[in-house]
């Protein structure tokens, strides 16, 4: 998506690799592997804080970064300096040419744990050094698109506003966090660089700073009413609300309206939010203002959210800051980018990873992902991993059944599988066109809805059931089977 | 500090601003007060994890910043289309020249609640306008070097290597957050870029996906050793530790000996640490292998650290990702930037922000910050936060006071008071030079060094004393009189 300004992709981080990408590179061309054909998958393995799925994002920007990769003479004389590499590897970085194949999940999806929401396939070295890069693209932006999701959903219709730039960690979680509030559903953002960037909505009107400025707060009011005076929303707590903030609104308010224009409302950033808003509501009601907005911007968080709406405070909408940009409440997400086959001879040979954390345990072989809805209620049942070979056929019953309790078995006549990756670049040209943040978020609001109400649900949530075919579950357990054969004599 | 390489420090954050500072600037011009002077502090209200102190970091970031401070056509045109912003301001915009002063604690001190990181003076438009750049980068940078700085501390004399790009928030969450890690005590970071752009050593040598890529673990670990000779250290848990990654190792260490080379050691990055570093290690020096080192890396934090190795854990040097990187266990720095003078008819009025919250209630004027040491002991008794025009005499006595329990007193006799913060813009020129990254990281060893030992603990330190001058207090209380005043008979 293009903005309509200067977009600022053409940022090269292509040295925003671990170092060790780059130590296994030069040891896969001294090795002689270098062009073997491998696929890697990115996937996760929990959705954090408990919720019963993540909304895919950070898709364009992985696209930006592929679009970018190349190694200027400055990053090979820097690797040179590090006295790791051999000039046979400096050769080939900086005559490379990306020519992988990649596969994604498009942005806005619900996605779940264990399955691929991004596959590579390309020459090893190739495929190897866009580890770190896929990775905390898609685990950045994952993480605050579903956080922002949980957010919105407990706000219901009141708009929430990301806020929270000055405390994200580091200028791109600024940026891009506030990418992914929007496509999690937030109505706007503060940050003037991302409305930019991204062509999304903008907001905010005054700090506490302007009423300090002034020589008194209700000087401060009536100059922003002048500046302002079709967009006058005031920040009420600088001293006192109901003492000094209120009462200063409502006279202003009075003066605006007097002179033609009605005022957009206030805002509160400090206190009991409950107690205040509801006086305040009633005291704008009384004074004739009831369609005067309230925002609050107080760390906020869904919990928080929950509780004051519960408790009948009186809010129109909300601001969301720290809480939200950090995700405060579970700032990792966890995706791993796993090597899962590698092609011999023109074969596709799939490959593990086995580890004392059952949970560290691959899905190996090159996949898809069918997503299977209910014909009649156009709800998403299950997610089916397949063989990339597999082809489901609609017209005949589908057996599903769960990886562990393999005894456990659903079997489906009238259903829809549809596919629910895309290919995005087809070795290594572009051949995807990213939709812009908008239409992201709009998509995100459709494909949430097409999940049944027990996945959506706040707390213990359903678990969605993402199971195996036949074939890749056979293929995963003859591995863990030729594995455990050869380690139990020792 | 220059890199030898190309440092990528030209980019343009300007527009990473809140749209409020924008629309307060717009105001300010409005009402004729843009060019009034104004001060504005930037502190911190509480160390995170329940620490005794901060390490401060990103003030490099921060000149980088200003120093790259302009508004382009775009930038203009974009805030046009808003519909939010007079001709006059965008006027003012397009032309802006920055001219205020910035004072700033250096890189690598401690620092405490409550005192200002760092004051700016100049135009209210301008000073404004900096809110948003000031509190990402320093509130980012010092969670991120405090956050390594405790985790260093319980390491030891174990070098600990920042892994965690691969989960930071955003591109410079991994950049910068590396930045600062090393600036709180890390060895050296996988983050490549980061070692370019900051000098900063680099490390990493394989993953799991080169172990499998192999067709056996064997030949994986061979292929290896061939690579890199003498810096042999292999990662032993992709399929199983002590049955297949250790003998495997073991076996090609010794064929590496035969051939000359000594082997680096192992990494582990999955199961029980403090059992399988016991049986490795015992099983590497029982093969002869005593000074191969043993690495580990599984979602480590500083508790974990300080558990594992009381358990006698056998490790010789830490790799530490996303616990750090995001400082999981806290990951908000809640740093802010609040007006605390203006000044009129060429004197300085203190100007307060009063609360419900009473720990929002700033520190009025224009002030600065000493740091008292008790003369003998080099160790900090205290930091002292006075009115700009105050000098403190070493040849007299100094009592300090408690600001909230102020009949607590302390009276000092043999101490040295050293200015804390730096002037580095001087009306808009810059006037300070960064220390190189290693530099800063030297600085602050030495000045954690000057904390005595009961602010250091790791769990409940003592809380250290940042006071008030007598004149900072009592501008502070007559303004919160005169509030209370006005206020009491509503």
């Amino acid at each position: 998506m293009e903005s309509r300004f200067d977009v600022r992709n053409d940022r090269d981080l292509t040295m925003l690799v671990d170092f060790y990408e780059l130590t296994m590179g030069n040891s896969y061309l001294a090795e002689g592997v270098g062009d073997q054909i491998v696929y890697f998958d990115m996937y996760f393995r929990r959705v954090p804080d408990g919720g019963g799925y993540c909304i895919m994002s950070g898709v364009e920007q992985l696209i930006e970064y592929l679009e970018n990769l190349r190694f200027t003479v400055d990053d090979i004389n820097y690797l040179r300096s590090t006295k790791a590499f051999s000039e046979k590897f400096l050769d080939y970085l900086s005559t490379f040419e990306f020519s992988c194949d990649v596969w994604a999940i498009p942005e806005g999806y619900p996605v779940f744990p264990n399955e691929p929401l991004v596959t590579v396939r390309g020459p090893a070295i190739q495929a190897q050094l866009l580890e770190t890069m896929i990775l905390v693209t898609i685990n950045h932006q994952t993480l605050i698109a579903t956080k922002a999701n949980r957010i919105c959903r407990v706000a219901g219709h009141r708009p929430v506003m990301e806020f929270g730039s000055r405390r994200a960690q580091g200028y791109d979680g600024a940026i891009y966090g506030a990418r992914a509030a929007v496509i999690g559903g937030c109505a706007a953002t503060a940050n003037t660089l991302a409305g930019m960037m991204f062509d999304i909505p903008v907001s905010g009107t005054m700090a506490h700073s302007w009423v300090q400025l002034f020589d008194s707060e209700l000087e401060a009011f009536r100059a922003w009413a002048n500046a302002y005076p079709d967009q006058c929303l005031v920040l009420i707590d600088t001293f006192n609300v109901l003492k000094s903030g209120l009462p200063n609104a409502i006279q202003v308010f009075k003066e605006l309206r007097a002179k033609g224009h009605e005022p957009l409302g206030i805002r509160i950033d400090s206190g009991d939010i409950t107690y205040l808003t509801r006086k305040v509501r009633k005291a704008l009601d009384d004074a004739g203002f009831p369609k005067a907005v309230i925002v609050i911007s107080n760390s906020l968080d869904e919990h928080i959210i929950k509780d004051v709406l519960a408790e009948g405070a009186q809010i129109d909408s909300f601001g969301v800051g720290e809480r939200l940009i950090t995700a405060r409440s579970e700032p990792v997400f966890g995706g791993v980018y796993k090597l899962v086959a590698v092609e011999k001879d023109g074969e596709i040979v799939p490959r593990i990873k086995i580890s004392e954390n059952e949970e560290k345990i691959t899905n190996p072989g090159f996949k898809k992902i069918y997503r299977i809805y209910d014909q009649d209620a156009d709800k998403a049942i299950a997610d089916l991993i397949c063989d990339n070979d597999e082809v489901i056929d609609e017209s005949k019953p589908l057996t599903l059944f769960d990886p562990v309790s393999t005894w456990k078995k659903k079997r489906l006549i009238r259903y829809k599988a549809e596919l629910l990756r895309k290919q995005i670049f087809d070795h290594g040209k572009l051949c995807y066109q990213s939709p812009s943040v908008t239409e992201i978020r709009q998509f995100a609001q459709e494909q949430v809805q097409r999940q049944w109400a027990e996945v959506l649900r706040f707390e213990n949530p359903h678990n969605y059931f993402v199971d195996l075919s036949r074939k890749v579950w056979n293929a995963k357990h003859n591995l863990l089977n030729s594995y455990s054969e050869e380690f139990s004599g020792k």
